[in-house]
Order: C-alpha cells, then structure tokens, then sequence
C-alpha cells in the first residue's frame, strides 16, 4: 500500500509502498486467535509477491515452528524456516520480505508470552540487560516540500520541538549544496546542531560528497548520512578521512556481508561513527542480531546502532538490545510511523510500549488498517 | 515454474523456480503482434511479483517507449522506465524481475527490426564490432547426483563429449573434499583439466576456501569458481593470493557496484580470472553493459567475461560483445537450457541462432511455454 513521506499525502512522495501481514496462530485468548502483525518498514518497496509466493508457504507448510517447551512460536526457527534454500548474495527485496513475515512472528510470539515485545526479546536474543527503560530518540522527517521548503521545514521542526523532541534528522542532497545549506541554517536555529543530523539518502558521487561534507563540517552535524551509493565503499572511506564530525552509514545494507564490507573499507571511525541498519529491512530479527554480533566482535559498541524505520518494532529493538537510539517518524510514513497515539518523548526520551507484543493496538489507525488483512 | 538441475527432473533440484514473461507490442506482420518473450535465467527464485506490482506497471503506463525515430521499441528507454524511483543499493531479486521483462523487450526489439539479438544488439551497444560468428561454449551442470555421483557423472561428461562440449563446468563445495576431489578426477579423465571448471556455489568458509584451493592447485583446470560467500572479498583476495590458475566469480553479485568492489578487494588478476556477471540477473543488458564498461575502464579485457545462464540470450550477448564465451546448460533447466533443438557445437564453438529475435522459437518445448502465457 502507498505510504508518504508528509503529513500532507497530498504531496507526491515517489511512489514508496509497504506491505502489511498478519500471523494467525492457534492460541487462543478470550475467545480469539492470537494474531502478529508486521509492515515492510519503510524506504523501500513493498514485497507482496515475494511473501506470497516464496515465504509465506514455506511458513504454512512447516510441520512444526515450537520452541523446545512446546509453549510458543521459536521465531529463530521461523527464520531458518523461511530462508531455507536461499542462496549467499543478492541483499535486496528478499530480506524485506523475510523482515516484514518475521515482525509479524515476533508481535504474535511476544503476546504469546505476554510480554512487551522488548522483554520477550530481551530474554532471548543474549545480549547485555536493558540498559534503560527508556530510548533514546530522534525525529526523523525534514523531507524537502515542493513550495516554501524552508519555511515549512521550519514549521515541520517547530511541531518536533513542540512534541518533546529535541533531536531530528532532515533530508540534503536533492537540490543544489546552496539550498541545501540554506535547509541546515535554517534548522540550527531550531534545534542545538549538536542534535541535528542531515541525511543525503545516497545521493552523492565522489565529488559531491567531497564538496558537501566540506560545507557541512563548520556546523558540526550531529550526523551526516547516507552520503554516497551504499556501495561506494572507496568515496565512503575519502569522506571519513577528511571530514571530523560523526558519520552514519548503513540504511541501504542489508545483511551481515555488505555490515562486513562497510566496516573494512569504508572508512568508518568506531569511536563516533552511527550504524542504521533498518532492522526489518535486514532479514528481521534474526539477521539484525548477526549484524550486531558481527560488528562487536569487531570491535564497534552497541550504542553505535540507531535502528531506521521511525516506527515501534525500531523502539522495541533499542530498548531490549541497549542500543544507541531510534528514530521516530511522527510526521511521515503515517499510519506507520511514530509513537502510540497521544505519547511524546519526554526530554528526547520514550519508553517502548508495556502492552503485550509490538503495541500496533496502541495506534488506532494503524490497528484499522492491520485489521482489514482478517476478513 | 520449477526448473531442475537434472536432465531426469525426479531428482529434488532445491525448489528453485523461474519466471516467463511475454511483451506483446503492437506491431502487426503477417496478421499477428509481434511478441517478445523473456525469462527470470537459472539460479535465483522466480520474480513474479515484483514483475506483476512494480515493473510491468511502470512499463505499460509509460506514454512512450519509443526509439527517436519512431521505428522500434527503444529498450534502454524501457529500462529507464523501470528503474524510475529505485533506489540505490539492495542488489538482489529486483535486478532479476527488471532482467526477465529487459529479455522480453529486447526479443520483442530485435524481431520488429527482423535482426538476430546479437546483430541487433551488436549495432546499438557501442562496443566493438563481432568478433567471430561462432561463440566458444562449454557445458555447464555436474551437479552431485543423490545415488551413483561419480559414475553418473561420468555418464553426464561423455554425453556431453558426444554432443561436441569440448569444455564442461562440474559442481563442487556441496560434499567432503575428497568425494569433490574424486569428482574432478574422474571427469579429467574424460575432458583435459584446461577444459574444465569446478564450481564451488559460494559453499566454503575462509578455511574451506584455502583447503580446497590447496587440493585442487595440482589439477590446474580451466577456472575455480564461486569459491565462498561472494562479498566475502578478504576470503576471495587470499585464495587469489595463493591459487595460481584462474578463478571465476560474479554469478552471485548483480550490479555494477558490487562488480567493483569484487575487482577493487576481491584479489582478481586481470591478465587470466573469468567474470561470470548473469546480464539477467544484472537488470538486464543496459546493466550488464554498464558493468563491462565499469570493468574495462579498470582493465579487463571483454576475454575474461563468460556470462553465466547456459541459454540462448547469454549466448547472443558473447556474440554480440566479443565476450570470451558463454556458458550452455545442454541437460540442465529445461525446457530454458542449450542450443536449439538440434544444434550441436563443433569442437567447442557456435554460432548464435540467426533468427529474429533470441530465437526461442527454435526450441519447441520452451515455445509452446510461452505461449501458454497469450490464452
């Protein structure tokens, strides 16, 4: 289904899509089946077809999904389910698909076990205990608007500030470094540049990438993101050579392979440097987990992460793996996007939900639309 | 549909699928549209869906996929029309549904300008002009039998003897070494070690990797292929730092930019390791053009490039770019698989068919394959 990057969909936003799923398990509770819910994230494509045709059989025709007790869905052996078969290379579209179905298992083995989603995996995924009971946070938003760019970022900015944000990330590398200068002095003057981070969405070759970090490094940028082609490791590793500020890489990779190579060669500093790999993006749970471990023992600490996706499964993830922070998405990508309704973070932080699961329940809108995929 | 490794299509062949799909164009000979078909290669799952809901759309709500002469479909134009809004990075499954309809596009092309793909590609790729008339193949399958490998094996290589293979490609990394060792050993008994080629399927770790390279150095054959985890670049740059014959590598990596990172970390030796890049699995020509040009720049010569498939479309692109040779699946992935029914190769060489179009028409079971796909 379509989803924007404004409040105002009216606003043409590229023809992004996401897909949604529902998990039906046969426990029952108060007389209804237990039911997972799970969307693509957002920022790449919806993968219907791939759910439909290639994993979501194989989940059905699994004879058995238990965990050793026989008291819940594994969702480690959900994964192994869904990726039998599947071949080393290819990161795109598969791993959304597999993110997408895993979320769902996730949500429906949480309630299960009556758990907040970030307790249930907590428990399970080994790491270190919460380190918090809230997230750190951020906005994410700032797209560019086709009229009064700058001004109505500036209200857009306005409204996080007025929502207990204190910390947001906006888009650069769409319009000439000029108008782009003219969107990040407009923003400092909102928020602290030190919580302020710009986000080029991969937009830049060498050159440009070279010309824009050396325009930006006098703000001294909370961040600066997805500065060239994911893959251009080689002008990935020239930026973080001259430019002082922390960097953040890792939306656009998508497995434990390309976390590996961003690490090797692409320049980044362990000591300040932010990773986002989009956890549902990244084969669910399962792969995200292979990523972290992957990166530690290489030596990156855990507060490095900043999952993407702006949504709650993203929280959950923060808390119940002590990472860095998450970003929230209170304006875009709606009804998918941001915090339970009528929740904001209180001084930049929020606690994920307590209710059982995930806590789409939590978001009417959202809880609407997930409730069309049962009739 | 489901595609098989084996000749004897009772074997279990993984699950592995493919897609097929017709571009019905509305030029009319001989009272009927001129129609192009296309399929999904051999060796990743089928795309059906990312077809159905994100490309076949964009293509047919395009206004104009028409050359500047108004004389023919202009299938670079198409493909730009497809790839509008995709993002970078994430090279998997989506490069092979945009392949599969770039196949049909190109058919469907080269049958109203009533030209063989390899001539009609030849004059609009910009390289240069044909090298020969023929193409040097060899014979691509050797995949591990369930009873009686090695004799079976052997039964597979004669046959391929018998039907003028010179060359062959057998399957390793899927077994012990020593069973893989036995395998290369009864088939150097029928073919010379520098015609043929082991293909490891990015089975081995780093140790694996280097066991093997170690047993096979002595046998010097023809190329070592897909040795492991194909972004695995530091395992790939030792094995090259130590194996002194040929490797092979690419099948599994999808886009120009993993094309270079391969050549920048991946250890490669210009002067004799073989490219394997699937133009299918690569979005199709225009991306497959666009790796040749990224790898010339950086020295290889079009020699080293041996396109992955074992079809007739890979064997039109070796034609048509003066490439080393393609790869032909007489036995493996029928009805795709192999020449025209019929054809043979004269000591190790062919000449692409010279028909309109790639020439599916010559193999009577794939046609009438497709043209299930017009009721």
């Amino acid at each position: 289904m379509p989803i924007s990057r404004y409040r105002d969909a009216g606003i043409p936003s590229g023809g992004l899509t996401t897909s949604i799923v529902a998990v039906v398990t046969d426990v029952v509770r108060g007389g209804r089946p237990i039911v997972g819910y799970g969307f693509a994230s957002v920022g790449r494509f919806a993968q219907g077809g791939l759910i439909r045709e290639r994993f979501a059989p194989r989940l059905l025709g699994a004879p058995d999904l238990m965990n050793p007790e026989g008291t819940n869905l594994d969702p480690f052996r959900a994964w192994s389910v869904m990726m039998a078969g599947e071949k080393p290379g290819g990161h795109g579209e598969r791993c959304v698909a597999v993110g997408t179905v895993d979320m769902a298992v996730w949500d429906a083995a949480a309630k299960i076990a009556d758990l907040p989603l970030h307790r249930f995996l907590a428990e399970r995924a080994g790491g270190p205990p919460l380190a918090a009971d809230t997230v750190a946070v951020y906005a994410g938003g700032g797209y560019y608007y086709p009229a009064d760019d700058v001004s109505r970022l500036s209200d857009e900015l306005r409204w996080f500030l007025d929502h207990g944000y204190t910390r947001a990330k906006i888009k650069i590398g769409g319009a000439a470094l000029e108008q782009d200068l003219r969107r990040v002095e407009a923003a400092a003057k909102l928020i602290p540049t030190s919580g302020l981070a710009v986000d080029a969405m991969n937009a830049y070759d060498a050159r440009g990438s070279r010309e824009a970090a050396t325009a930006l490094a006098p703000h001294r940028l909370w961040w600066f993101e997805d500065i060239c082609d994911p893959l251009d490791l080689e002008t990935h590793a020239a930026v973080a050579a001259s430019y002082p500020h922390p960097i953040a890489a890792g939306e656009a990779l998508f497995s434990r392979a390309e976390a590996r190579l961003l690490d090797r060669y692409g320049g980044l500093r362990r000591d300040r440097d932010i990773l986002l790999f989009d956890p549902v993006h990244c084969y669910g749970i399962p792969g995200y987990l292979d990523i972290i471990r992957c990166l530690e023992e290489r030596g990156w600490p855990r507060r490095a992460f900043w999952p993407h996706g702006g949504h709650l499964f993203a929280l959950h993830l923060a808390a119940a793996l002590g990472l860095g922070g998450a970003e929230v998405n209170p304006l875009s990508f709606g009804p998918f996007g941001g915090l339970p309704d009528g929740d904001a973070p209180v001084e930049g932080r929020t606690a994920p939900p307590q209710v059982a699961g995930i806590g789409f329940e939590l978001k009417p809108d959202l809880s609407r639309l997930f409730a069309t995929l049962l009739v």
